[in-house]
């Protein structure tokens, strides 16, 4: 940085600087991505069935990631007495995969390229969406490395169970992506938390999660059990993908969303789960959906998904190196 | 609906289709109302004392409604196991009162009239404000049912007492509905939840309503009773009329409002208790008021009233089908 | 209306009601229209290069288009010294297409579907958007109208050309619905107003305009030009399809759009030229696009886009009544 | 303001101090007003037809005043190469007439009372509203003034004509005020500029108006005339009050308020015919009408109302002392 | 107040008047407060490090608070069966400091010179900021009172630690004033709670804060030991100086704000330690900071801060006539 | 970008992708500029007198320029039949300025360190603000550019002439920039184009700036000479320094700004000065300030911000390409 001039380096206070993920460095070129962790923005809404928007979810989320980028040696936590991402930890941003207006299956087939490309360069993906649908491209991307590595287990934070075979012939929109997760081979079960309320999903659709091995609960449910009941749900020695969903939360803290949902998750029952899950199991994937900003103008949502996704990267790899979940393999 | 010229019929996507309630049919004429329910806007706001706004709450609901209302066949609650309103209930959206500006009890007298209208029809009223006050003609409109089948009981949430006799003159404003039912003949008692903070009832009207068979009780006070608690104060047999002020809520689900007052329910809180009412009383008639929605840029508010008379409406059929509340009449 | 119970009418303020289109009756059976005009909404906006919402246009339209429904005898302007839009002409709002998330090519197809119903009723068919691409299926339902009645001749008023001719495989997006038409038989040529900026389309794509006949102007060109300059430069005889994007208007007054491109027109720069095509030529559709009310909270942009709509509409039909313009057909 | 303990005085920044009128002393005695201008607040809404809250008028002119208060020795305009509202000018707040909700009778009796006060003074009074319908109790405080000095001329800045007489029995609702003021003896004319568009005056309305002396002009027929043109259509020597509706202005500039209407005045039209009058006539009072400021987050309207206010006040006081217009009195 | 000429007095609904604190009295002359209370605004932010906008705090606040200010008598809470804030307790609002752009310097300065002025009145100083730096000359104006009376206790309630010692050569920013604080030798400790997350202060600055005397607790920790624990934790017979970031509540009720941070304090749990503190402790002195209007459009965040300040000084002055806490002295 | 993995490109939809200015590549180095023009903001707003969040700026113009970005060939202009900023024309975004909080003087160090960097450089170096104050540091860089070769002639759009010369010891706010530029021997004069109204310029102020050489001209002044007339005043053959103060425009399309004053200039207006300016003269730097995007919740403001730099920046070196300006250097 001494480029900048400024003999005395920077004081780098959140609002100044270029937004890229939590300020890390842009890597355009995704055969040199070099890394612990790459962020890409997937920023498609043509699959949501209220209010869209989530195709400004990456810049916003990028934005709001500034708040939490001015320590230099990685953010002390008092609580944990821990601190987290230190300069040990290389994050980089990989920019957005790359959209197609009115073409959902094009839209799809580049995000998926995006994580192929992370899986290939060995860093932990994580994508930024983007309506719930772009799930389906990320789940998808994880067929070789799964063949590989072995299979799956999908943890889901939401509010819907996104478990529609097909309406109208939509197979591939938001409400769609559990369903075509649970049907690849490669995919070993999902946990889905804080599922509650009238959705796109009937009936027939929670029979089938149920049958093919989606473990739904709901936010009062998970209540009653919880983070450690819940975490003894998920099968022991799972390779974990998490798929966040921000209506999973209560739109007092995520109202910045296209189907928002009453009596969602608030924060810290969130994050102790994630915290538990970075314990215990390795985590291969991450995608967080469906904010769209506009619709918060107090900038909560952002905010929220950044402290989310920032919080889960530290206990992630914090564990990594205190030996309590296995590296990645 | 073959007439639309789909042969494969409509996915009927919530952002699709005029906003009726629920999207429900429209029916104008108020000597043909035939349903299980009707709903009716009572679009009035020179009852309030702080931020107007509530005259646009009945197009606000309307419009969130939709976003509960793309199921074919009922909603299905994977929590309770149940399908609500299937196509075996029928609602209908009579549309709104006339209210002529400036003129308070000209708009009430029109208030009162539509849920004559839907008494004398048989069908379940709900009134979605405008202010409290307009509480105040749909109270008075039950004087011949309760005459035929006897009085009622109000169940309030709310922040507010709403306790007021008169001052400066004015006994029909939003400070006085409560007041106004007690003296009724036909109103057997109140039971008020939420009640909490300073407000335009002052310490002689707590009194009164002590007096006057008012069961008043705090968000804190709710909490230490739990839903089965609060309910057992409802008197064992009672009809029941649920008015519903939307500032009952805590303002970070619902700050679209006109006087919001923190320490407010949460969702659950209200949902259990409207559930639990569902189950043992016969429910009579509905009121919702106080969503002032152009003070919450997010839609949350708007989104939670539809959610909660949607959901309450479910329980009130859920229950009577099951044989667990006495139909109407 | 006697139904509704007033003896004495209503008064019928404009928030009071149901927002269909000018508070006019809702049809929903498309065998089953009868009047002078249908308006059908068409809430797509999967063909948007920025900001998405142009879906919830109709929704703004009409709650907006309330505003100038408290007239019962027509609106009187007296700077016309003409009563606009009375009784004698009938217009119905026919709900919205079927929107088909993630599905362009079905989308589309709902919608030429309503656009073929309106015109086999014998009605002039106004449809609101949706972003721009969905004038793309508006356009291809004329084709057997105007096998019977003769080629159209498009007037659209647009910040952008719109001529992009294919882009990434998009070829229905909201930067193609010039050159869709242009490539028709049954479209006789282009008058584009408003055009500026840098846009989607390239030089070749304004070259190719000019070839395929499209008479192209600048906001500046049209001032310099007077209104009268520009209506001489629409073919006389010529039937006229009008084509409003929201975004020709500057963002002063039309904010809540996808596309803003500031330097537009302003309110009687259109207004004039479309009073003026009412009195010389029968219009026989229309469309007006791109409102995307969620980024307007002032409501400006959709009082707007009711407001040219009504006036529009009403210049036709006193054009029609005074032997103007030819009747329809 | 020694009292406060700053040797050097205060910078006094805009947002810095309570927002009086132009930070101005407040005076809470109306017995005791001793000024040569004083404000009043008329936070009135009941009036209104569409969205309400121009009850917030008051406060937000007030607060947006504040941005051109931090002249210590008056406004030095270059253009006009004067300096206005110096210290000889003394301007006081009186704060607020009291509203009673649901009663519109009593509180605007309360707002003819401060007027009255006022003109007992010997002030020039400045009425911010509220809805226009607190003209009514404005003009009627006028008759014993008009009865010992001679009646006054109306100059009117609106978009709507508000020429009702009478609907569903309401004659003092916000499209009443021109009516009921022509009815009045000691008002000899209205001048009306910037009417246009539907309104909820018919034509017998516009015709009662002309009968009644209501000198009405489009925004485009003023355009026509030019400054000059209007003012020599106002009668020489009339004693002039000056009703500003915010509507009369376009929405580009003034979306805050409850019936927008395109079309309407930019700032230098209306400012230069203001300045005009004030050159001219004596100007014996001013309403400002109809800023709703939650409908315009950008603020651009309350502090368009403090500019013309601020503005008006200085050609007044500057024509006084030039001796281009007589005195008060 | 029948200087207003209302022989009947004043409904004084809150929206009417002048938005002063309470719509109490405004002293100028701050040689002449005499009040149990006095209210100042010190609107400066240059000192926050993410979104500005605090420097409009002070008029929020006090706008929000008229909610609050509709009770004659003082305000009835029926779950304390007490009236608070009666007629016996004085609260005077003595406007804001002085603040000069670009100098924090000289703003401070005039900060400090308004609490001492307070202070030498004998009041109870409240300071509605401004960024949490104005807490530090806030601190400073205390010297000479503590060198009388004893040192202080300073209870904070925030989300940050605000410990930073400097960083390029800040040391008066809105992440320095406890270090500030606890560098004075009247400030005998510090008890900080809802601290969580990244921020400004780095582990050296947390491990100082330990060294240097500071209590501080997450929420989570403050849940745990509830109100009670947690108040156990003050020094007994501390007089204490009250400290209120609004960051310190939850971004769900104080969104607007300049660094909000998710999983803070709900109303009850903060408003249940400041009655016990009002009922053990002296409190001289209360700021209560970081509230930036703009970022909150539903106005939740200044209500929220206006309902805590009345609430707060209900407490005090109830607990002093109760003999509970000590006066002032 | 063949490293993106997509063989057929990218199509690069505004909204996809990091927010650089444009989406130039963003270079760290400062010691390695290497481009026509080098863009850098400077988020600093401590010197602003009313509304803060400039500092917002850069982001929300980088965001807001994004809209203009998608062509791959530069961007054909019809009206002007010319392709502007090609690929012949490199443009690179440098990042911000460090901003130190609460250090003003630091502050305008950093900035002047970055414009130093870039004149090293020998590119066109573009800030945008940031409160107009930073127009000082940027100024202070030109010394010696200036005695290398020659004086600097200041073009200045803005509705305040911003001539302060002190006052309460400020010399470097948001009032000041004009008189510290005047005062400098290597600026030959000022051009100032909107100045009207009230402001922190005193007529003192206003005498001062004649007397030194600023030659300043109202809007309607402006609109009266006609960009010719007011070109013509620029003295022949002077490098132009550029500075735009968003508020120079009307707030009917910059809202978005902290100090907006009705009456300002329409698009074409400064989009032809720029022009003309641009054929006549050598442009030797730019910057544009005040742009508070919070304030416009349509994003009205940054879109104008980035179509007014990036049509200035294609004038200028299309009049380079075309000999029509003499070439940097």
């Amino acid at each position: 940085m001494a480029g900048h001039g400024y003999e005395s380096g920077r004081l780098n206070l959140p609002f100044v600087g270029i937004s890229t993920f939590g300020k890390r460095a842009y890597v355009a070129d995704w055969d040199a991505i070099e890394a612990d962790v790459a962020v890409m923005g997937a920023p498609f809404d043509f699959g949501t069935q209220f209010r869209p928007g989530a195709r400004f979810g990456p810049r916003a989320v990028r934005e709001a990631s500034t708040l939490f980028s001015f320590g230099h040696a990685g953010a002390y936590d008092h609580e944990d007495d821990a601190t987290y991402l230190g300069p040990e930890v290389t994050i980089v941003d990989i920019g957005d995969a790359d959209i197609v207006h009115t073409d959902t299956v094009k839209s799809h087939a580049n995000i998926e390229t995006g994580v192929r490309a992370m899986l290939k360069a060995g860093v932990l993906p994580v994508v930024i969406g983007g309506d719930h649908s772009i799930n389906i491209p990320c789940i998808r991307a994880f067929e070789a490395d799964c063949a590989e590595k072995g299979p799956i287990h999908i943890l889901q934070i939401d509010a819907h169970l996104d478990f529609v075979d097909e309406r109208h012939g939509v197979t591939e929109g938001h409400g769609n992506p559990m369903r075509r997760a649970a049907e690849k081979g490669y995919v070993s079960g999902i946990t889905a938390l804080g599922i509650r309320n009238v959705s796109s999903t009937s009936k027939e659709g929670y029979d089938a999660a149920r049958a093919m091995g989606d473990d739904f609960l709901s936010v009062r449910q998970v209540r009653k059990l919880g983070a450690e009941g819940v975490l003894a749900r998920i099968p022991e020695g799972a390779r974990i993908y998490v798929t966040i969903d921000i209506d999973g939360f209560d739109p007092s803290i995520a109202p910045g969303t296209g189907t928002p949902s009453h009596g969602g998750f608030l924060y810290y029952e969130v994050l102790e789960i994630l915290q538990g899950v970075a314990k215990r199991h390795e985590v291969v994937g991450i995608d967080l959906v469906e904010v769209a900003p506009d619709y918060d103008p107090t900038g909560s949502t952002p905010i929220l998904a950044a402290q989310v996704l920032l919080n889960f990267l530290g206990f992630i790899f914090h564990a990594r190196q205190s030996g309590g979940a296995p590296a990645a393999g």
